[in-house]
C-alpha cells in the first residue's frame, strides 16, 4: 500500500495510485504510447470493475450533494467533465452509467452537435460559455469546444491559420473558466480503430442500434490517423496546470465508466465540500414548528 | 385480471386499473377528499412497492431509448412531466429517484425558483416556454407556471384580476404544447401538513438537512388552507383533456416515487415509439465497413 506507480498501461494489483496520477497526460505524453485495452491504476477484472464502479456511487453522490448545499448557502464552486473521444468510443455510457447514477437536479449535460447557423454566427466559444455550470452543478460536455480544433482541423473547415489560433484561446478561456472556482476534469476516451470496428459492426447487426449509425461513421473512418494527430495535438498544447488532460484507456467499456467515476470522486475529495452551518437558531426553529 | 377499480383512495391487491385512471383528477374531483397516505392501485407494501419501482426502470428506459432514437429520426413527439407540491412534498425525491433513473441525455430537468429581476419583466410564461422539452426528451419540470397562480395566489404578488386571468392562458398555453407533440402529464404531489411537519423536523434534526430549511417553511403554514383552495382551484381550472392532473398521494414517499413511474411508463406506453427503420443498406455498410 502507498506505492506509486507511474505506469499508464500496466495493471496494478492492489494499487493505491490516484487515477488522477495513472491517467493524466502532460503535453509530450503520446497517445500512440498508452493502450486502449489497458487499465491503468485498476488491477481488478470486469465484474471487480463493475463492483468498484458501484461501490462509488454512495460516496459521489454524497459528495455532489454537498458541493450542491454549499452553493444553495452561497458557495461558487463547480465542476465541469469534458468528454471527448471518437465515434463509438462510449461518451454515451459515460453519460448514462457514470453521470447518470448522480442526482439529475446536480448535474447539467451538454451536448454538443455540428454547430447551428446561429451558433455559426459567433465565436466558437460562444456556444460554450452559455452551458458552463452554475454554482453547485456538475456540468457535463459530451463534445466541446475541442471540436473545433479536431474535425474542423482534420476537414480543414475553417482555414488553417484560424484553427491554429484556437488552442491559445481555449486555454485562455479555461483559465478563466477556472479562476471562477470551476474545478476542470478533461477526459479523452482513448480506443482502438479495431475496437471501433467492432462496435460499429455491433451497430448494424442490431435493429434497435441502426438510429445510432450513418455511413459518414465509416466514411471517417479513413481520417483515424489525421484524427491521432490532432488529438496529440490537443494534449500537447491545452493540458495546462489548471485543465489537465486525462487520457481513459477505452476499448474495455467497464474500466472508462470506473475510471470516468473515479476521476469525478478524486476531484470531488480535493474540493472537500461541507454541510453549510445552519444560519438559524435549530432549537427555536423546533419549538416554532411544534406551533404551527 | 382485467377487472377495474375506479376508487381512488383505497388499496387494491392485484389490482390492474392503470394509475393514469386511478390518479386522475378531472374538475370537481376534491383534494380534500383524497387521503395522503392512501394508494391508489397498489396493493403492496414499502417493500413490494420498491420491488415494483426497480422492475420499472427497464422498461422505461427501453421506452425512453425509442422516444429519443424516434426523434433523431425525424420524429417530433415528446413529454412534459410537470411536478407541483407543498414544500416536503418529495419532489426531489421524484427527480433524483424516477427521474434519475433515466438516461441523463433522454431528459431535461428545470427547476423554477422565484423569478428573477429578468423573468420579471416578461410575461409569466416566458421562462416556461423557454425550458419547454425539445423533441424525443423528457422534461421535467420541478415547480412550473402554476407557482403563478399558487403562490402569487396565495399572496397576492400580483392583483387578483391579474392571476385569474392566469388559467385561461395556461389552459391556451398546454393546448398549444400538446399541439407541438408534447405529451403532458400533471403531478400534484398531494402531502398532509402532519406529514410536513414530520419531515420539516427532520431537516432541523439533521445537520446535514439544514441546508433544506428557511424559517419560511414554518411561516408557509400558516397559509395551508389557502393553499389547499389555491390547488383545488388549479384542479377545477386546469385538468384538461391535452393536460389533465394526476393527483398522487404522497405521505408515503416510496408510493409516490413508483406512481409517478408508472404514469411516465403508461403514458409511454401509450405513445408506442418504435425503433427508427434503417435508412441505409445495412449489407452494404457491412461490407464498406469490412474494407474500412
Amino acid at each position: 500500500m502507498g506505492k506509486k506507480k507511474k505506469s499508464g498501461t500496466k495493471k496494478a494489483p492492489e494499487s493505491t495510485t490516484p487515477f488522477s496520477d495513472a491517467l493524466r497526460a502532460d503535453p509530450g505524453t503520446e497517445l500512440a504510447g498508452i493502450a486502449p485495452r489497458s487499465t491503468p491504476a485498476f488491477g481488478g477484472d470486469k465484474s471487480d470493475g463493475r463492483e468498484a464502479l458501484d461501490d462509488l456511487v454512495a460516496a459521489v453522490s454524497d459528495l455532489q450533494e454537498r458541493l450542491f448545499a454549499e452553493s444553495v448557502a452561497g458557495g461558487t464552486r463547480s465542476i465541469l467533465l469534458v468528454v471527448q473521444g471518437m465515434d463509438t468510443s462510449g461518451k454515451g455510457g459515460i453519460m448514462r452509467h457514470v453521470v447518470g447514477a448522480v442526482d439529475p437536479q446536480g448535474v447539467d449535460i451538454t451536448s454538443f452537435k455540428a454547430p447551428t447557423a446561429e451558433e455559426q454566427k459567433h465565436p466558437f466559444l460562444w456556444r460554450i460559455r452559455k452551458a458552463l455550470p452554475t454554482a453547485g452543478q456538475i456540468g457535463v460536455f459530451d463534445r466541446s469546444h475541442y471540436e473545433d480544433v479536431l474535425v474542423v482541423r482534420v476537414h480543414d473547415l475553417v482555414p488553417r491559420a484560424q484553427w491554429a489560433r484556437r488552442y491559445g484561446q481555449i486555454n485562455t478561456f479555461e483559465e478563466s473558466v477556472a479562476d471562477q472556482d470551476t474545478t476542470i476534469i478533461k477526459v479523452l476516451l482513448h480506443i482502438s480503430k479495431e475496437e471501433q470496428e467492432e462496435r460499429l459492426a455491433e451497430r448494424l447487426e442490431r435493429p434497435e442500434k441502426h438510429w445510432k449509425f450513418t455511413p459518414g461513421d465509416i466514411d471517417e473512418r479513413e481520417y483515424w490517423d489525421d484524427y491521432a494527430q490532432a488529438y496529440q495535438a490537443v494534449i500537447d498544447k491545452t493540458s495546462t496546470d489548471v485543465a489537465p488532460w486525462y487520457v481513459v484507456p477505452a476499448d474495455r467499456k467497464w474500466y472508462a465508466r470506473l475510471a470516468v467515476m473515479t476521476l469525478l470522486k478524486e476531484h470531488l475529495e480535493a474540493l472537500d465540500p461541507q454541510w453549510p452551518e445552519a444560519s438559524f437558531d435549530v432549537e427555536q426553529q423546533q419549538e416554532r414548528l411544534k406551533d404551527s
